[in-house]
């Protein structure tokens, strides 16, 4: 037996409450090395009276294999008890021609045994605290998100575009400082349009006033880009988006200011005299720094900063009244205008200190909030049910792109990695995962596929088969492509004749299985039926409630013969032809 | 290379702010696999042209082993880093014939190449935030506690003995429910004996207003029970005790509350439409339960409650009424008595959303405050920076009572385990750490040692060059005996001649020493330079700055020859004659 390999964290993903009395329960051990595990467990202070002696009263339940990695098995289990109060360890029987058992808890390795179990110390999780549980908005399991860059969006209003404004789509490139006049109303004169793609959540870039054409360095929180629009004509926004069942997400940018903000303008002039002075990080006053021949890039500054970027002061949100200005925002468009959900960018850069007060914050003000931080690397200290709902699952997708577009690593080695993924979080954080496969600050999926729309389409096929929210990158439903920023920023194609037609329906079904299966893929068990590096032959299957939802995906560069092809059943298809699936094909189809 | 057994998690114990500039990172790999460890590290946004190409600039750190068990190795190195921002993964080489080298990284092994590491995840942290760090109050590192268990320790006004007091000790075995009159002007009259017993922090077991003689029933939390005094004489006794350099540390039970108190009386009487209603975890009014032969254990219990005990309803502290009454006791004690600590009784089972808003009252009154939790087992959870300084270290000193008493596991075992609880926790938590060996919850250690005070003193010995805070038990310094509770709570012997003199001549020794080399031995590394099961000879040395703490201690059954005695050097011994160290024998000596 592997002892250096067994695994387990107390309240951890380890060790979470799914529902206030379910109890979710994991143990990692070596792969292949453990043939069974039991766990054991009960309220500690229930005793049995054994041979005139008191011992802990305790349940065993056999676990399951939930995930497998390369290197890992996991183990899971779900405990439910009435008074709320567990003790438990686990008793592991090895793979060896004459197994081993042995009980693993709080302390380390102990006898299985009666004895053994009796002086052992057990994992606690002392009481069933639902305000510590991680808790979830049950409608992003059921939505499909939408990403506006809003300056490219739509121009509803030629009255509001900023001098200089070029005409739409008038570059096959969009310069890095260019405008097209993208605004709010754009986006209300399309919103049936999204209603009809299928799509129930917008996520916007930011739309605050702000100097570039990103709007990510902020000038003031408080107000709508004159660019864009007016409050009048964002609250009419949220109002029909609402009314069609579509939720908004705004983007926060508190990791940093835009440095044309008359915070850090006081700082400039008054130096440590500014009232402001404490608002950031400055090591020596004069705030300064020294130009490089890249604006984005600076060198010996003398204050903190997002990346290089001296026009990106970092705000120091260890100072209350910065937090206190921070959370008047958050709160003021939940309370004012009623959206759904903060987007944060650099949001791991920003302290949890502040985190936690944001998300009381918001969901004082809203209960079924969504908070969603952009953090690319592992993410567990935001997800604790304390801070975020979620993070833009990079990570994961990642996989994807390596596994499925690029083929850097086999069928195999990406379901490994995916599967690694998942267990790095709680059941339910899984299920609300912002699963982005492009976005403003990648190269277009389209392009990154090599302008191949089949294999974009299965891609996309494959990820919205996976637990977690997806999320359409404006465009790429119409077939726009482009490289990394500002490329990927190009203007929405709106004249039918210019779109793909056949991406758009594509996308018209894709999500609407997505919402019609909706509980099984977000909540439902991952089964990788069939995973062959050799043919490329991925076949995956998820589980609920007696409904499954497989998806085949031929990854590899011939064709594959397939026994079935389950005709009636086929809810998406693509490249199968006389029960041939093609490289890049798939096959989606139910079973009840 | 075992990859299984391989782990990091960032942001843990495995990634923490020691100081604000130091990072202090751990990767542990099975025990003897691995024969070399690089850290790699660097500003995630600091870039180097290579060839044309863009890569990140990295520095390279080699890694040294900092503890091991019988199965894992720790390794450690810090890094610190002006910009605050930091990624940074590990190359592995392992300890075969011809070597492997590997990289592990965020989203898991890679190769240890330039191109497998510019292109690989890297693990963040992502800004060094002082306001995340874990602080811990410096003057713990420096304390010696006295736990006093105020009906037992000194009467020192008749005048407020409760009704049916018995005369001082006059059982050899005090009963559950008998009260001798001790109390606050006791204290007072004996802080002189505690200053030259060497002591500077007293714990103080609950003195607010309740039924009980232990008074973890509490009735009412803003009063002194009258038994002891009242809110003057208190005053008084907090500022004597300043005045001789002496801490003071209060008793805190807010997991429940006593069923004497007027919250539960009102349920009681009003049932649901009490006001204190969701004061508490009622299943079903009326609230009851069936009694037992045993006053503290009930059946069909129809609310929640400290283990079985129908008297203790247990307090629901996600009410918004309970926390703010909770946390005006909280302030109340520090903001109008000065108070230094607070010890959280039955902490575990209070949500972390309540205890997080303790810490941040609690500091806010006084930033240097103590805060330590009654929790058992393996305490990550609430040891984080944003919950508590310190738990009561029974798991700890649990496995010094089995290895250095009872002798049920070997030298080697009790080191190794030892070892693995220090590897739970950041190393500011461990110097902080509240090590006791016994308490008004346990058998008196005496008594665990079947009376015999050799190896009671090398016991203590033993646990006072441990890193954490020791404390002494009332009582133990005069060889008082005792089983379980009620029995470990016997009448302090004040008369001269029934004091084991020879017993408090060693403790001011003990003390003395763990004064003087209060630096080294909570802040120092960890060097077991012999551990023989053979001989059961054990040698420890602590190292910090130059100054080398060493302790050489005969856990065997036979006298075992030393080399040298270093007797120029030694602080402390016992059972050392002839270059023979005895059984239960010690030696403690000091090089510069």
């Amino acid at each position: 037996m592997e002892k250096a390999a067994i695994y387990h964290r107390p309240e951890s993903e380890y060790a979470s409450l799914y529902t206030p009395d379910e109890l979710r329960l994991r143990l990692r051990t070596k792969r292949g090395d453990i043939a069974a595990v039991d766990c054991i467990w009960g309220d500690p202070y229930d005793q049995v009276e054994r041979d005139g002696d008191y011992a802990w009263s305790y349940d065993r339940t056999p676990m399951r294999i939930i995930a497998q990695t390369d290197v890992y098995d996991y183990w899971g289990v779900t405990v439910s008890i009435a008074t709320k109060r567990v003790q438990y360890g686990f008793e592991l029987t090895d793979a060896a021609k004459e197994p081993t058992t042995i009980g693993y808890g709080d302390r380390g390795f102990f006898p299985a045994t009666p004895v053994g179990i009796k002086h052992a110390a057990m994992f606690r999780l002392p009481y069933f605290h639902d305000i510590d549980r991680i808790k979830v908005p049950e409608w992003v399991t059921h939505t499909v998100w939408y990403q506006i860059f809003p300056e490219r969006f739509a121009n509803g209003d030629p009255g509001n575009d900023p001098a200089g404004t070029l005409p739409w789509a008038s570059k096959e490139h969009p310069g890095r400082t260019d405008y097209y006049g993208g605004d709010l109303q754009g986006v209300i004169d399309h919103l049936d349009y999204l209603k009809d793609l299928g799509i129930n959540g917008i996520y916007f870039c930011p739309i605050f006033r702000a100097h570039s054409n990103h709007k990510y360095d902020t000038i003031d929180y408080l107000e709508i880009d004159p660019d864009f629009g007016d409050k009048n004509l964002f609250r009419e926004l949220v109002d029909e988006a609402h009314k069609r069942g579509i939720k908004v997400m705004l983007d926060a940018v508190f990791n940093h200011i835009g440095d044309q903000s008359y915070q850090w303008q006081d700082v400039l002039s008054k130096g440590k005299k500014s009232r402001f002075a404490n608002w950031f990080h400055v090591h020596s006053f004069p705030a300064r720094y020294e130009a490089t021949g890249d604006f984005e890039e600076a060198k010996n500054i003398t204050y903190d900063t997002f990346a290089n970027t001296p026009h990106m002061p970092k705000l120091n949100t260890a100072n209350p009244e910065v937090q206190e200005y921070l959370l008047t925002v958050a709160k003021y468009w939940i309370e004012n205008f009623d959206i759904d959900a903060w987007r944060l960018d650099v949001a791991n850069e920003v302290d949890h200190h502040f985190w936690r007060e944001f998300a009381e914050v918001c969901h004082a003000a809203k209960p079924d909030f969504y908070i969603l931080g952009e953090v690319w690397h592992s993410s567990q200290p935001w997800l604790q049910g304390d801070q975020f709902s979620a993070v833009m699952n990079y990570a994961y997708t990642a996989l994807i792109e390596d596994g499925v577009v690029k083929k850097d690593i086999t069928p195999t080695t990406m379901a490994d990695l995916l599967n690694q993924q998942q267990m790095r979080y709680a059941d339910q954080t899984s299920e609300v995962m912002f699963n982005v496969l492009d976005s403003h600050d990648t190269p277009r999926l389209l392009t990154v596929c090599k302008d191949d729309a089949d294999l974009m389409r299965q891609t996309e096929a494959f990820t919205y088969l996976q637990k977690g929210s997806p999320c359409v990158y404006y465009g790429d439903e119409v077939g726009i492509d482009g490289h990394d920023d500002p490329d990927c920023r190009k203007c929405m194609v709106w004249e039918p004749k210019k779109q793909d037609q056949e991406m758009l329906h594509f996308f018209q079904k894709l999500i609407a299985l997505r919402q019609k299966y909706a509980d099984v893929i977000s909540k439902g068990d991952t089964d990788w039926r069939t995973v062959d590096d050799i043919t490329g032959l991925v076949h995956l299957v998820r589980k609920y409630h007696g409904t499954h939802v497989h998806g085949v995906f031929n990854l590899g560069e011939k064709p594959v013969a397939l026994r079935h092809t389950h005709k009636d059943e086929i809810a998406l298809k693509q490249g199968l032809a006389d029960k041939q699936l093609a490289p890049n094909g798939f096959l989606i189809y139910v079973k009840k």
